[in-house]
Formats: structure tokens, sequence, C-alpha cells
């Protein structure tokens, strides 16, 4: 049960956002394995002076159109999370169309017991359990 | 000193999303033995698009009063992390009213010296310590 | 390749903002060695019902130009944090002038092969890599 926070600049459109959203969904598909409606996305969309990022970095120049992404997730094996990051630039590259020096990606890994979602948790030794059927209904 | 994140759809009332706050910041004083005052909560609104999750996850409908839960605190035994769960799922059915199939809950766990609040500091051993007052005043 | 949260209030300036991103970045640069521009910074602004602390806590009284931060940055010593939040508190006392009363941080560590960015990447071992270049233009 990922957690996705996409951060961009105010004046794209829904549709833009979406592609953006429904990309990065796809790379956690493909990379780590999760199911398709396990889909957990914030966006949040800021002023230019709200999103800071140098022009150059690391001897590349960089644009307004760049996206910062934060991926909350299980903690995963060092070469998924390198395929993730070439699944996020294919896709976000192909749709909406991304150049790679305008993505930034950031990963915080926990543990799996760390989710809650009704009928579906994760125990510590990292099973699906059906936990939330369990509590009394409020 | 645990930091709580609560992201939900705009056209909220401030008394609802603050009953939201109450709810959770009880559960962390009941499960995790916060103290009262240990509160910092941010709360974030979003147009619907800005917010994207599966009508179905699960099998479970889900709708769109739905609220995302990040809750950054130090690590945690397995146990109080369940107990923690129950209490806001509890506690958010009972004001302002949530079904649990619209809770969705992540915790990030930090070691304890990574907080910093004035007068209030807690090192790695997991003490607190008054390390603020210490600090020359600019 | 740390990612920086400022959370405040609706109110300030633009100026202002950026002279407490600037002051985070600066000690960030100086506690935790980061290159210049190694900037990756979001601002969130809030209104004051969505952004909740209590007015005393541990016994120090808070006011609403309180500023929360959450850093997200590779694993570092228990001294380099302990510095970092000293020149944290020391820059922002200079500008814009906050109280040490009104900052409130939060780190949250991660792995160094957690980051990806065009052209900078650092592997499981910690050394930067050149990994952006190496991937196929979309």
């Amino acid at each position: 049960m990922p957690l996705v926070n996409i951060s961009l600049r105010k004046g794209t459109s829904a549709d833009y956002r979406r592609a953006i959203a429904d990309a990065i969904h796809q790379a956690m598909m493909d990379a780590f394995r999760i199911p398709a409606d396990d889909r957990f996305i914030l966006i949040s969309e800021h002023s230019p002076e709200n999103m800071i990022q140098d022009r150059t970095f690391f001897g590349i120049e960089r644009i307004d159109k760049s996206v910062f992404l934060q991926i909350v997730v299980n903690h995963r094996p060092v070469a998924q999370k390198a395929s993730f990051y070439e699944f996020v630039v294919k896709n976000l590259g192909h749709t909406p169309g991304l150049r790679p020096e305008d993505i930034f990606i950031g990963i915080v890994e926990v543990a799996p017991e760390n989710w809650w979602a009704f009928a579906r948790n994760v125990n510590a030794s990292g099973s699906d359990a059906v936990l939330g059927t369990a509590l009394p209904r409020p």
C-alpha cells in the first residue's frame, strides 16, 4: 500500500496530472508488483516560489516542468528500486512527456505493518491479513 | 513528537477537520502514550482530481469522504501500531463519523533524535533532554 | 539529495518564505555537507485551522509564526543531526528572525539508493554514480 506524493507547479490540466499519477502507478505495478487497485496518490500544486530547485544540479539544466515524487513503500531490494526509477522515467517520458532531467524521486521505506486500510493489512511477516473486518464497526 | 499529515478533499468545515485531527491525536495519546500537548498536525485539502484512489480496493468500495493519514513517529512495537489503528478507526467512526472503509493510514518511523522542538528533545537513547534552552539565542 | 518540506501559515511574503528555505539549505550544507545546488524544497502554506499545534508544549508558549520542517535525507550520525538543528535555529533566528520556540523539525532518514535525479544517483554503498545518463532516452 504505497502512498505517493506528486509535487509540481500550478498551471497544468487535470489530465496532465492524472497522466503523471498513472505513469507512477504503472511503474509501481511493474517494479514492485503492487496490485492494480492499490492506488493512493496525492498531488500538490505549488506556486513557482513554493517549489524551489536550482536551475542547474550536477551540471544538468532543469526547467519549471519538473516534478518531485515521494513514494512511501515497504522495504524493497536495491534492484527493485533501480528498476522502479527506470520505469518511472520511461513512463513519464512517454506520457505526459517529461524529460528525465525534470524528474526527482525520493523513496521512503517502512515496515509492512505500518499500513492500515480496511479489509487489507499486512502483518510484520509481510503476509496479508484481513484485520480490518475483525474490528468492531463504530 | 509525532508529525501528522491529514489529507482529504475540499468541501468540509473547519470543525469537521478539527474533529479528525482530535480523533487521531487522542489515538496517539492512547496507543503511543504521547503527552497531550505534543500536537503537530497538518491538514491538506485536495481537489478531487488531486486525491486519487480506486473506487474498489481489495473488494471494498470506498467513497470520496476518504482520508489519507500519514503519521511520522518514533519506532514503536508492532502491537502498539495495531492498537493505534484500532483507536483511530474507533475515534473517527464516532466523530466525525467516518467509515473504516474510508480511512487509510501509513506510519513512517524515525529515530528518537530525529526531532527538534525548543525546550524538548529526545536523545538517541530515547530520553527527554532540554537541549533547546542550551542553544545560544540568535 | 535531501527533500525539504516547509509548512507555515498563509500571509507571508515570497521573500520571507525564501529566507526560510535558504536558511535551511545553508544548515544542510554546513551540517550534512550537501552540495550547494542539491536544493529540492517544497513550501506549503496553510490556513490557521489546517496547521494545528498547542499554544503551550513542554511549558513553552508558541505563536502562529511557527514553522514545521520535514527533512528527508540519507542516514546521518546523531552528532550531525544535532549540529543541523543548531544551524537551522541560528540561521532562522538571523533571517527572517524566527524564535527557537517557533521551530519544529522532524528528520526522516532513508538509504542512499532511495534517490533518483537525472545525472546524479547515489548507490547503496553511498557513492555517486551517473546512472541517469545511462538510461535510454524515452
